[in-house]
Order: structure tokens, then C-alpha cells, then sequence
């Protein structure tokens, strides 16, 4: 992977990175920030954040305030990109399919299935790669927002053991229930529902995944609430398993980066608890 | 004038506004972060915060992490365009020179002195609307970044009583004296150099005009630091003046908002203690 940037924030290292994606047949990128001294003192744990339609991995590490806390805590931020890129990934005119919409699915259909590959370039080879290449403790938690907080609970739930804690923020969380997810699965996947299944952390749930401890925050004024995300279906749920979880309804905020920088703070505490230091 | 969007954020509000600039000629946004129960527990006193060449009030709002602070300490952020907007506005294809580019100037030369006379908007129209409509208690700092600190460091001295105390991030400290400089002041003042003296921070620092007190950060890997910013100057003669100021290199820090935001508690923190609560 080649370093294409790297700038210090408080104290620390915000990188960004390129490497040819083997899962994804195209070339990608992502951001970095490690805190001060990481690999100086032994490695560090991270938390990888997975962003939101139309986000690249600039979003988050812009506009989110993340790496103070990080700092303090001696925590790494993984932070991929939403979906394949590059002239040679098809795509279509829409916010919320093909590109910047990968939904963090593994497609099965044509002409998608070539490049999006998402789920398996996340949770195998970038967490592999990671791993090898920067100095990190190989104790990840997972966070995301929207499509990405919905990308954060299915691979918590999937990936058993891989990540210490997971949490999100105003969570696709039931996208067989929503048009987003209708739309995008219908695309990435086909008919098969069963397949759909796969990729909804509701469904999950239900199917008795185990799922390591939980964070989420919802706006009350996210113009998203009512159609799409499907909160009170997971806040229920969550109840009803007997998680460790909370479920929170934040009054007031919507769905933006502000909402986000907001919260963040307690979403990295969270993870550090059950991250060894 | 009239609200364009209203966010919650760190339990306080991030509000846009539009209205037309009588100063400008031109319809103007702006944006304001009012601390939580901002009015309800009294007025509070505000940071004036200038942007940098290319932005507009949105950079410093989603990126710089003010807000987390300015909840904490009770402060409102104050957060104008860097020049007149609109297809009315002459232009020019340039990144340093027009909109976005407005240099906090009272244009002389046509075809600008229309509308770039962002000197006046900011100082008086802006300031003057502001504390009429918001919970504001009229006690000011003023903070900005590179063109944005340039244009915080003149209004601080030529506003004698104005602001209670200034500071800037990578200003750009001796205009008359860098590229930058040469090109925004002959375009909007043309040949006058007295006229130009009027807006360079150490021209009226060895003119004697009183400064409040100062904190300035520049990074040491800024990019333009060596050609544009003339930070020594200012450095020497802050300590030549004896004033009362901190004026610090931070080592390997560059000119992005990654720098601001691992800086802006400090900086919010300093004008607190010169802003009565």
C-alpha cells in the first residue's frame, strides 16, 4: 500500500493510503489515523468506521472530531472507502446505488458482482492488511453511520469474535424492511431473499448471531427515521435478546456530521472498554 | 434575515443564515453556534471566527471541532463568507483573488469596490445585525485562519475596544510583503501602498496601533509558510512590542483544518478568559 498523504492532528497521524483491492478489482483508497506514539509503545487497538451513502473515507475523518479522542485514548481509526472506484467500475445516477452505495455486501448479480465485493474487501483483506502494515494490536471494535452503521452491525454479528464491541449511529438497521435496502439489495443481489437475509442485522438477530456488546445513537429529527432506518425495530429487539446494549434516542439531532461529532466521544469510550490497552 | 437551516450539535444549535448585505451589494449567508440554553440563562458573548482563501462558512462549521468547546465554555461562534456572493459578483478564475477571496477589504478599484467591501460587512453590518438578533451580550473575540487570521489581526487593531482579545491560525501576518499579499491589494486598492498599510498586521503593529491580547499557531509544515505567511516578522515583533502574546511554532503541524481542529480548544479557551460570562 503507498502512502499519499499524512498529516499530523493532535499529535498524531492522519494518513491516507492507496493499494490495488484484489477483492474489488480496482484500485482504492483509505484513511488512517494512528495517535501519537503508536508503535513506539507496543501496537495499538483500532476501531474501523464504516461511512455513509455517498461518503468516501474523507467524510469521517474530516468532519467527525474523532481523532482527539482517539488521541487520548490511544486508539487507531480504520476508515475505508463506501464502495469500489475507477473508471472501469460501473456505476449508475443515484445517490444510493453503485458507487458510494456499496452497501457492504458481497454482489452476486451482473454487472456489479466483479468489483462489489465490499463485505469480504472490508472484513477480509483491508483488515488484513492493516494488520500487517501498521502497528496495531489486531483488537478492532466496528462503528458506522447509516448504510455504514448497518455495514458495522452485520459484520459484528457475522464476524463472531472479530470485534470486541460494535456501534453505530442512525443504523440502516432492518434494510430488507426499507426502500434503500430494497433497492440495493434488489440490485446487488436479486431475487433471493434468503440471500437478503444475510445482510440485515434485524434478520441476524433474530437467527440467534451472537452480537458483542452494543452502542446506538438515533436522532429524533433525522429526516431518515420514519422511512428507512427502522429504529424501533432494532431498540425492541435489542430488549426483547437481553443484549449488552444500548439503544439511545438522542432528541433532536438529525442525521448529520454533526449529529455524529456530537456522540463520537462516547462511542470511542464505549469501544475502549473492551479493547485491551 | 431569515433562518436557512437549524442543527442540533453538542446540545446547542448550528444555524444558517441568508440576508442581503447592504454593505455587499448582495444576498449573504453566514452561519452561528449558539451554546446550549443561549438566551434562556442570559446573553452570551461570542467568537468572530474569519475563514481562509476558497472557503465559506461551512468549512470552519463542519470541520474545525469549535463546537464541543464554545458548549462547554457558554460562547456563540460567529462564522461569516470570506467575500460577496452571487452571479451579480465580478469574478475572477483564480483561487487568491474574488469570491472566496474577499481578503477583508474595502475595495477601492473598480470592477470590485460594488461589492468587496467585506472590511465594512464584517465589522459593522454583521456585527451590528448579529447582536440585534441573537442572545448575544456584545462582548466579541475574533479568531481566523490564513487569509481569515490576516483579517483578524487588522480588525483587532483597527478596532480599538472592538474585541476583547484575537488570535489566529497560520495568518497570513504581513500581506504588503508576500504574493498573496501583492495580488488581492493592487486588485481591490490598486497602486496606493499608503492605502494598503491600512490592512497589514505588521504595518499597523509599527504604527503603534494597541493590540489585545494575542495568540497565534502556525505549523511548521505548512506549505505556504515560507513564501506567504511571514511568521517570524510577526513573531519578533510581538516580542519587540511586548505584547501580551503567544506566538507558536507547532512542530510538523501543515495548513489544514486538521491543524485548527487540534488547536481550536486552546484557542476558545484563551478568548474565554478574556470574554465575561
Amino acid at each position: 500500500m503507498k502512502l499519499v498523504s499524512n498529516v499530523r492532528c493532535f499529535g498524531g497521524e492522519q494518513r491516507r493510503y492507496e493499494h490495488v483491492a484484489e477483492t474489488l478489482n480496482c484500485s482504492m483508497q483509505f484513511s488512517v489515523y494512528l495517535p501519537p506514539h503508536a508503535g513506539k509503545h507496543g501496537p495499538v487497538p483500532a476501531v474501523l468506521w464504516l461511512s455513509g451513502l455517498t461518503c468516501t473515507d474523507e467524510n469521517f475523518s474530516s468532519k467527525a472530531g474523532a481523532q482527539r479522542v482517539a488521541a487520548q485514548l490511544g486508539l487507531a481509526l480504520i476508515i475505508p472507502d463506501t464502495s469500489p472506484r475507477g473508471d472501469e467500475v460501473p456505476d449508475e445516477d443515484a445517490y444510493d446505488f453503485a458507487k458510494g452505495a456499496g452497501f457492504y455486501v458481497n454482489a452476486t448479480q451482473q454487472p456489479w458482482a466483479k468489483h462489489y465485493q465490499m463485505y469480504d474487501y472490508i472484513t477480509k483483506e483491508l483488515l488484513e492488511l492493516v494488520s500487517q502494515e501498521l502497528p496495531l494490536s489486531g483488537q478492532f471494535s466496528i462503528s458506522g453511520h447509516s448504510m455504514g452503521g448497518h455495514g458495522a452491525l452485520i459484520m459484528a454479528l457475522r464476524e463472531h469474535g472479530r470485534f470486541a464491541s460494535v456501534s453505530a449511529f442512525a443504523p440502516i438497521a432492518h434494510p430488507t424492511q426499507c426502500p434503500w435496502g430494497h433497492k440495493a439489495f434488489s440490485g446487488y443481489l436479486g431475487d433471493d431473499r434468503e440471500a437478503w437475509r444475510e445482510y440485515d442485522a434485524v434478520e441476524l438477530l433474530r437467527a440467534g448471531k451472537p452480537c458483542p456488546p452494543l452502542l446506538v445513537d438515533q436522532g429524533s429529527a433525522d429526516n431518515f427515521l420514519a422511512e428507512q432506518l427502522n429504529f424501533s425495530v432494532l431498540h425492541d429487539l435489542a430488549e426483547e435478546l437481553d443484549l449488552i446494549a444500548e439503544v439511545r434516542m438522542q432528541e433532536g439531532y438529525d442525521h448529520s456530521y454533526y449529529f455524529i461529532a456530537s456522540f463520537i466521544e462516547e462511542h470511542l469510550k464505549f469501544h475502549n472498554n473492551y479493547l485491551s490497552n
